[in-house]
Formats: C-alpha cells, sequence, structure tokens
C-alpha cells in the first residue's frame, strides 16, 4: 500500500506567522501523499468580540450558534484555509482547500440538543474516501478544515481533532497512513506545566490507569479517544508532538493499542 | 466537444436568500458540465465597517488593502462560497468551492502601483485549466469566487466578471462553452431605470456606437469588454440576463462579435 502522512496542526500553531510557515515547508517536503487538517485558533472569539457576537458557554464549551457559525466559517473556510493554501501553493505544495461541503468531503449529523444544545455542531457520519483518493491521486494535497455538513445545506462545526482522525481511519482501507498530531507541547505530559515530564508512549492500559490517577489533562481525553479510533480502524502509527515532528526525530507521544 | 456552461452570478442576487436559492436548484439541472462564477455583494463593506475598518476609494473604486482583502477572503471563500457548496449539495450537485489558490486554479499578477494604487488587486495571467477538465471529468461542479493568488503566499482580490471570462475563454480550447452573467437587471438596457429598453442583441459595431451616444453604463463597459475577449477566445455564447436564463428563454441581451 502507497505511505500517506495525515498531519493535523492546532490553533496555537497557525496563530504563530514564523511557526506556521516553518511547518508548511517541512509539511510541504514530506515525501509521498499527505492531507493537512488545521485547527482555527482563538481569532474566532475575537472576532465575534469585536463585532458584537456573544460567544455563550456551557461546562467550558463553546455553543456555535447561528452567529457563530458564520464566524468560523469566514475564519475557518476563508482567512486561515486560503492562506494556509496559498503559502503551500508558494513552495510548490499543490494544496486544495476543503470544507466538508466541499467535494462532499464530510459529512455530518447535527448534534442531539439533549441534553445539552451545543448548536450548529456536527459528527462526522461519512468520508469521502474516494474524492480524497482522486485528488490524492493527481498529486493534490488537500487541506482540511474543521467544518462538516448534514447534506441537506446546513454547514457544521466539528472538532478538527476528530476529523483528523475519522479521516485516517476511513483512508486506512487504501493507504498505510501515519497520523501526527502537531501542537504547542512536545507531547502528552505527566505534568502540563513541565516539558520534560514527556510520556514517550501511551497504549490503552496506560491511558485507563493515567485516568484512573487523573494525571490526563481535559482536554487531551477526547484527543487520546481519537488516537485510539483511528488505531482501532487500521492506521499504521499515530503521533502527538511538536511540529518538529513531521521533519524529523524529536521526543513526542508515540500512541498505541 | 462536450458542452460546458460558465455562469457568473451576481452580488446582488447572492443577497436575496429566495432568489440565490432558486437559482441554485436551476443551476444544478443544467445539463451537462457547469462552473458558477459568484460575486460577492455589498456585505464586505459592512462588516469592514462594523470592524472599524475604513473601505478606501479613488475614482468610486475600492482599494483593497491587507485588512479588506482578509474581509473579502472570509467573506468572498469562507461564509459565501460554502453556503453555495452546502446548498449544492443538498440538491444532489457534487460542488467544490474554490479559491484561485486552491489547485492554482487562478495565478494572477498584482495589478502595478501605478498610476493608482488599488492595493491587493491582481489580474489573471493563468488558468489552470486542466485541473478543471479533471474536476469536471469526475462529475464535480467547481463554484469559484473571485479571489486570484499570485504563486507566492499573497492572495488578490480580481473582479469576478473577469474570471468568468477568462476562465470560459480558457476552457473554449477544449468544450463548446456558453457564458452567461446572471445579475439583478434582465440584460443590458438602453435606459437603466427601464427594464423595457432592454438590447436584445450587442456586437462590436453596436457596441463602439453605444460607446460614442455615450448610452452605456459605466459598470456595463467592463463587463462588455469581457464578454468580447471571451468571445475572441473561442467562447460559443456569451448573454447577459436575470438568473432566469439559466432555466428557460426569457428576454436578455445576446453578445456577439
Amino acid at each position: 500500500m502507497d505511505k500517506l502522512h495525515i498531519v493535523k496542526v492546532g490553533g496555537n500553531v497557525i496563530e504563530n506567522k514564523k511557526i506556521i510557515q516553518s511547518f508548511l515547508v517541512d509539511f510541504s517536503k514530506l515525501r509521498g501523499h499527505k492531507i493537512l487538517v488545521h485547527g482555527g485558533g482563538k481569532e474566532a472569539s475575537k472576532i465575534s468580540q469585536k463585532l458584537g457576537i456573544l460567544v455563550q458557554m456551557i461546562n467550558g464549551r463553546r455553543i456555535t450558534d447561528a452567529a457563530n457559525l458564520e464566524i468560523i466559517t469566514m475564519l475557518y473556510a476563508g482567512k486561515i484555509n486560503k492562506n494556509i493554501v496559498g503559502q503551500l501553493q508558494a513552495i510548490q505544495c499543490n494544496a486544495l482547500g476543503l470544507s466538508g461541503a466541499d467535494g462532499n468531503s464530510f459529512l455530518a449529523k447535527k448534534r442531539s440538543p439533549k441534553p445539552i444544545d451545543f448548536g450548529f455542531v456536527g459528527d462526522v457520519t461519512k468520508v469521502n474516501t474516494s474524492f480524497f483518493k482522486i485528488l490524492i491521486d493527481q498529486g493534490i494535497t488537500p487541506v482540511c478544515c474543521a467544518i462538516s455538513h448534514d447534506g441537506a445545506g446546513q454547514l457544521l462545526n466539528t472538532n478538527a481533532d476528530t476529523i483528523a482522525a475519522t479521516l485516517a481511519g476511513s483512508m486506512a482501507t487504501e493507504f498505510e497512513v501515519t497520523l501526527s498530531y502537531c501542537f504547542e507541547k512536545n507531547g502528552v505530559l505527566e505534568d502540563i506545566e513541565d516539558e520534560s515530564s514527556l510520556i514517550p508512549k501511551i497504549d490503552l492500559k496506560t491511558y485507563k490507569s493515567m485516568i484512573k490517577k487523573g494525571s490526563i489533562h481535559s482536554g487531551m481525553l477526547p484527543k487520546m479517544e481519537n488516537c485510539f479510533n483511528a488505531l482501532r480502524k487500521g492506521v499504521n502509527q499515530v503521533r502527538i508532538g511538536s511540529p518538529k515532528i513531521i521533519k524529523k526525530y524529536v521526543p513526542h507521544t508515540k500512541i498505541e493499542l
């Protein structure tokens, strides 16, 4: 099987112009097929604020109402996505930006309003793998933002980690997939304040004991679930680390079943 | 040669929810290959205003500075483009939204700052026809917004009429192209206030005499130039009219050399 790199880059990395530029150069140099998935960062809240749109939170999680979905669509699928695509084109990487509506790439179901109504948030139900395969076969590098659609004209806000994991899992039937999560830390840390507490390898057993001990950070839980889901679907390799992990060996966290 | 419909829909049509919805249904029903090009409308100015960004004008034309380019990118490539794509997907039209950076579809040169510096405005130098052909051959319907790129990482604001005409001209070597400009009027009017003054046919000779008489509206001049350029490059048919022209015969303006 051909190799396929799926790289997810987080919001904090995207917001730093120098880091994202050097990351994109490294990404463009990855050999073989590749797909980039990007998060959104904190700019959405800033724009909402400037436009006088309230951002509602329940249990620390954003509610995506119509006005906020509009801003997210403008920012993720517009500004961030197109600037990444333009920068990749400048370094001879033939990138193509996608929301989940484009080419019907990510079909999703709006999350049930019970027990909590998160608004226009979607859970991916189908990845259009044949569309991604066509693009890849043409030497095109898809760049996916974290927006899906319901197939009935509604765009939906979707977690970028989940987009990457679901895509990786779906592509694993046709490719030997490596899934890399790049963010502002060196990997999963025992102590979030201490970069030297990096955990080099986490398998299901260690993961469960970490949950018991309470040593896994809340935001890291869904990320880890995504990693295990991808591995269960046949993804070859899953790792979490700094943007440098796609260039050379640097310490990071390897996830295994 | 296969037939290809290239339809450009203007800003005023886009801003009316009911009209755009019914237009998209008609567009989706067009037989054979098709590409949609859309304008932006007046929302960009509204968002600029809300965000406190000044819109500079010289001789009645907007200057696209960095802040305004950002808003245009968010609005055109983000909100407008993705909502059109989502709506087309809902009616079984497999649409794919594109800025000029995506798939390197529209390469442009930043306009010279002399005599007037219009800012980040680009004139298309190359259309990636083979990319469009690949998409079309896969049954995909490209949806293009009026943003190009310079190939060096810079997005550029580009006139949507020109995008449509240049695309049509470039595709004419491989397809029998019909180019339709759909806007809020029934076509080119002798008297802009009087819909009954519709001119059914304009050729180069009538066009020149209309310019002499001063009976052509200023905004219509570049649109007409685009039409003639497309015809010179081998486009089969060029027409200007209401969104209804793509559904059935309604009076409109036919442009001929």
